[in-house]
């Protein structure tokens, strides 16, 4: 990926010190390097959708966090790659202090600046390729044509159940709630080709299970049903 | 049902004005009167599981009551056949400051003493017929036998799944949640028929939908997975 500046840049986490944040414009821009050059359309269009690909894309997250046990709440991932110790003495991050399934799920949640910042490009690309998006800028649209990555090639539909998505389902916001959340085909790894957009509904229903976990476990329910009756 | 005392009980609901609790122990009984005799036994041996289908049969439950917006959390289901204004008047609980949406479920939970009763003695008979379940005793087994539905005439699966329910899951909890809740074919129906326990991931998984939307949403997705590989 030589077409991308990639100049260090300094952002607000404070894990700075152990992960470098790269610019993401393309090589030889002019005026300010941009972690998410390519999400600046959307941020003033749509900035709940913008903020969401930010936040799904880099930030340890999950309902489990809310109780006061939990541990630290939407950290950022890669900070999930640090040693306990470290977490413990620079950051106040009790690792060792949580329960032993809390401690495993936010490891689970451990994942590369790097990988954060692909899923944030094929996450930005599917919301684009959604039936009912704005139609994209020519900077916008330039940018993912010179990463190799055009948009419009595929219509985007839920990772789960292969319906299409519509863009206003991210609005359509219920008790605080997207109908849209961002889901993993294997729940332990963030990575562009393993993430994708899914109904609410899906998402909740797939649980810790990988979609070929759930797809069995669905054929065998409905395998049992149909013995019953 | 003409075998049961059915005179009327004093309880510790603050609804007994509306609602009139009755003994439920077999028609001329010797000593005092009990609104679940049948739960007994796994009040002794196993009281987790027996106050879990007190309060699965008779209360309002929900995650969605968790949040402080979201209204009375758990009170009889049959006080939500009152109307709002004596609700208001009497017990302080205010309906018509609650959302749109918590309103409605609150309401959806509705159902009359006599149903709730129905519901907690088909829990006790779907609990029994686990295969792992403590022997029921002579007082037990002869109650459900005198009232016409006698033990261990089939053998309990999860209503989602349908595959057997084994009784220690009750007491599998993880974060505090037990491994076995109780579900409803139709979620909007607290009968005893409509009544029975599932896995909590099937639970989940089902969500608001009925069974038969449940099953067919499931063959909706493993349709459109088949023809995308």
């Amino acid at each position: 990926m030589d077409e991308l500046c990639k100049k260090p840049m300094s952002g607000r986490s404070k894990f700075e010190a152990h992960f470098e944040r790269k610019c993401a414009r393309l090589a030889g821009h002019e005026g300010k390097c941009h972690e998410y050059p390519y999400l600046k359309q959307l941020a003033k269009v749509a900035p709940r959708v913008a903020n969401k690909i930010k936040r799904d894309s880099t930030k340890t997250t999950g309902a489990a966090w809310k109780s006061d046990d939990a541990g630290p709440n939407r950290i950022d991932r890669w900070a999930m790659l640090l040693p306990d110790k470290l977490l413990s003495d620079e950051f106040g991050i009790h690792m060792d202090q949580l329960k032993p399934s809390v401690y495993a799920k936010l490891r689970d949640k451990a994942a590369s600046y790097d990988d954060c910042m692909e899923v944030a490009k094929a996450l930005t690309i599917l919301a684009y390729n959604m039936p009912d998006v704005p139609e994209p800028d020519k900077q916008t649209k330039g940018y993912f044509q010179t990463i190799g990555l055009p948009l419009g090639e595929f219509k985007t539909t839920c990772i789960i159940c292969k319906d299409v998505l519509n863009f206003d389902l991210f609005e359509g916001a219920q008790r605080g709630k997207a109908n849209i959340e961002t889901a993993h085909a294997n729940p332990r790894l963030h990575e562009a080709d393993n993430v994708g957009f899914a109904h609410r509904e899906c998402n909740i229903a797939q649980g810790d299970k990988s979609l070929d976990e759930f797809y069995d476990w669905m054929s065998q329910i409905l395998d049992r049903t149909k013995n019953k009756t």
